[in-house]
């Protein structure tokens, strides 16, 4: 049997289907196992009190002696948010372009795993060998410069990976995405294509970053005030127009927010910004300007409650406070989830008695090709099978539709899940068996102490508070000595349930006198009993449900 | 001096402004108070625990005895949902159109105060009089049935309430807006315009509900399987059309869920519906007919986790599962706050394998007037001073924007948050003093026992939990009896941070043993120097900071 014939390949998902954010794809040829992305993604909402979450790593830590490396399409936190705790648990080579190298190496520095990791350097016209496996590349357009899709090559037919994408015909840097290459990657014969279904419901085609450009650069010429922009920090494209605005406007530009901070302060030292000489100014300095003279550039688009535009309109940021002058463009729009924190800080804003631009106001393209541009990519690609990637089931869902629109056979479309394998032998393909994955919840340092015990119990106490119920009984008598305390957190006002209170008490004890008579001296029934008797008794009374945690003390 | 000279004018919200829901507005004219609507609000995501938010109505209580009357414009929760709460305080006559009386008269029931309250039927032509004022009313078109907006006459001109309202040129039930009489209202002379703001940042018009009626008929006769249709239990207009899709392609319906069954059988008696007969079936016979002979109309178009749909698609309902053939009609758009709930709703149905159409596939239709039409309001009434009204203050802001554009001038315009009174007199307008406003908060049996403490420690214990330490002390001899006692609920996983919590121990008896040896024999103090000394050294072992609750017993 030749090669072509016995060469496998498996290609699966340990993140970003079924989900937005932390992508991470698997593909397995043979031997080798070529990892695309190590991403993050933000708590859903009842993932109370978890500030992140990173794929399942447990089938590469197996493996780890045949994952070859991984390949980062992009600097987004959504697909290099999770390397620093990947690399803690496998070592192996990390494979990015220069602005995504310059960012990571960043992250890795405050993780502390800086000097252990192996980072190569790759372009877009980069052709490396994972093992026996082949691997290049090719330039696509997105809110980050430097992006690649990633084409493996396997005796099937090529295994090609999109990263996020769009088709902007007028890109800021003036690099277009490669059509040409992946047109010839299509032509060669592409087995699988993993595609971005980010914006597979959306109709016609995203707009042009240069577009959102300028509408910022027509905020900027008309408006007399003081400006302030936020937007996401790594849109890298966006800060640069924003910076041209300044410029062209004669304003001076104060950089506020750590994150903000931080990329220009890499994409500007790599080369991938422009910033004229004294434009930025630090923000200590912005109140010695005219208001007509200086704009700011600040983290926050997202309404996060801690971010510096939060601050600046709560009037608790050190140097900046909004004032009803000033004009703030809300250069972004909120990702899933947050919609209820981006709509807080533009009333606050209009409170205030700024003006605020925002939404459909043309300051804002996405980053993700829309349908014409998906049905572009599967045109030039032109794939046996087809797995829409990245984005919730509907939106994968909503690519398939869009791939039968183009000709691609619903047997050759597979939805899949995390950790959910599509095998392909002799160019067929068929679903084999799954790998672990999940979602691994960081909180604070604990890096998945936090599970399913953990938010019942914080949704429980989220909901109606936590009443405690201590009493201290001597064993041997079994006789109360002390209590029972009532202690209510988060259920009702001590003071206006006064009566409430003294009744549970009562009842407490009485249930506790029956047991002492009855001779029920098993902790866990005494304490079944208190919960029970009191839960009921509250219910009724209330229609809450308090956690009900009774101890009891011995001596 | 002339009458026209001496009354005096005042409008005020209670709620509506600066918020989605709880609708609720004062008028006041010399000694008349009139009241419109009194309407519901649902929790923000930081009232954790809290069912529903109504108005604080003080002011009403304090001024009883002028209060003339509630009038109700329509049916909807965000109108009519605070009623029965604010009927418990104040006594006062509640006037409304048919529909609307019949689902209030339900809810008074519910609450048990159905036999005080003084209901008296309207309907658009009615010219009624509370106190010495003038009150007349004009049709409106809106997602249900019987809407009125309100005209106040004054001998300054009249206040006009439009209600929630669009305008709909193929109204399901023919019953057009009354359009000529507002331009009487208009031209009659209008001192001050309040008008709905919901959709003022939507350009266009809003498209009728027939053309939602259309959608949704176009799947019914295309759907091979079975129909799962949800919307808002009180979209009548949507519910008749439905019902007429079913009809039409020979299917019976089964009707789902404890809201929808109630306004089905109130709008039906009322004459709202027309239900062809034999077509309802209960929903324990949905099996016996074959799938395609068959649609279910359920309540769950919010995501809402105990509705009848997210049941059926988690297989937790009684009588209907969803299967891999049905389709599922989401015949409503998510109402901000509900996005993700929505979302996940639609991802569990495609992941059972149904079809879902949703969105902007035609099937739904807003019931508020967008751009153009606020433009036509504003064009009617053609008023002295404008109130931008339901809404939040960004969609308040851009109503202020399309008054400008018809020629009102901005002085003459007033943004107004709760409490706020605008008060005319000699046709001058001006801010007087505000009345007290606010929310309260319902959980479970309690209105208003749950505040800002509260609240607050419920945000507490939802992010890193809680750690209940007890001791029991003997006070006379100062020595530890039993304990300390570490309980952690919603922190960290016991099991994976048994030695985290030993050394919590150790440390809280290092506390106590220096505590008891200095004799800091205060309790308070003692208590936080444990809280003191346990949070920090939790959050360097963890950055987390669980509520920390030190309980001392004494024997």
């Amino acid at each position: 049997m030749s090669k072509q014939e016995t060469e496998k390949v498996r290609v699966f998902a340990l993140g970003g289907v079924g989900e937005i954010g932390k992508n991470m794809y698997g593909i397995e040829v043979d031997e080798d196992i070529i990892v695309i992305d190590a991403g993050l993604m933000f708590p859903d909402d009842d993932m109370l009190g978890v500030d992140i979450v990173i794929p399942d790593v447990s089938y590469l830590v197996e493996n780890e002696e045949r994952v070859r490396g991984i390949i980062l399409t992009h600097g987004h936190e959504d697909h290099i948010g999770g390397l620093s705790y990947v690399l803690k648990k496998i070592n192996v080579p990390v494979y990015a372009t220069k602005l995504t190298l310059g960012l990571v190496e960043e992250k890795l520095k405050e993780a502390g795993i800086h000097r252990h990791a192996e980072l190569r350097l790759i372009d877009s016209n980069s052709r490396i060998k994972l093992g026996n496996t082949p691997v290049s590349f090719f330039r696509v357009s997105h809110s980050i410069p430097d992006c690649v899709g990633v084409c493996v090559e396997t005796s099937q037919g090529a295994i090609v990976h999109t990263g996020d994408f769009k088709f902007d015909q007028t890109p800021v840097d003036g690099k277009h995405a490669d059509i040409g290459k992946m047109a010839a990657i299509g032509q060669k014969g592409v087995l699988c294509l993993m595609s971005d279904s980010t914006n597979a419901e959306r109709p016609g085609t995203t707009k042009s970053e240069a577009e959102a450009g300028k509408g910022i650069k027509d905020v900027f010429a008309r408006t007399k005030g003081r400006l302030i922009v936020t937007s996401f920090a790594s849109n890298v494209h966006r800060i640069q127009q924003v910076i041209q605005a300044a410029s062209a406007t004669n304003r001076k530009l104060a950089v506020v927010g750590k994150s903000m901070v931080r990329v220009i302060s890499i994409a500007g030292k790599l080369g991938y910004l422009k910033i004229p000489k004294d434009l930025l100014i630090d923000m200590d300095e912005v109140n010695k300007h005219k208001p007509e003279k200086v704009a700011i550039l600040t983290t926050g688009s997202q309404g996060e409650p801690m971010s510096a535009l939060t601050r600046m309109a709560k009037g608790a940021h050190r140097h900046i406070t909004i004032t009803p002058n000033d004009t703030v463009i809300i250069a972004a729009t909120a990702i899933p989830g947050n919609e209820t924190s981006v709509s807080a800080v533009i009333d606050q804003l209009y409170r205030i008695g700024a003006e605020v631009i925002y939404g459909s106001q043309a300051v804002h393209a996405s980053g993700h090709g829309s349908q014409e541009e998906l049905k572009l990519m599967l045109n030039l690609m032109r794939p046996k099978f087809f797995l829409p990637i990245h984005g919730e089931i509907r939106m994968q869902h909503a690519h398939q539709q869009l791939a039968l629109q183009v000709g691609i056979k619903k047997e050759r479309i597979y939805i899949v899940e995390k950790g959910e394998v599509i095998e392909f032998t002799k160019q067929q393909a068929r679903r084999g068996p799954k790998v672990p994955s999940g979602h691994v919840l960081i909180d604070g340092l604990g890096v998945g102490d936090v599970g399913n015990i953990v938010l019942r119990d914080r949704r429980l106490l989220s909901k109606d508070g936590i009443l405690v119920v201590v009493v201290t009984l001597n064993k041997k008598t079994n006789t109360i000595v002390s209590g029972p305390n009532i202690i209510s957190r988060g259920f009702v006002y001590v003071r206006e349930s006064e009566e409430l209170l003294e009744k549970s008490n009562e009842l407490v004890t009485s249930i506790l006198q029956k047991c002492v008579t009855e001779n029920v001296n098993e902790w866990s029934s005494l304490k079944s009993n208190i919960r029970e008797g009191l839960s009921r008794y509250l219910f009724e009374k209330t229609k809450r449900r308090p956690m009900i945690l009774p101890i009891i003390m011995e001596v």
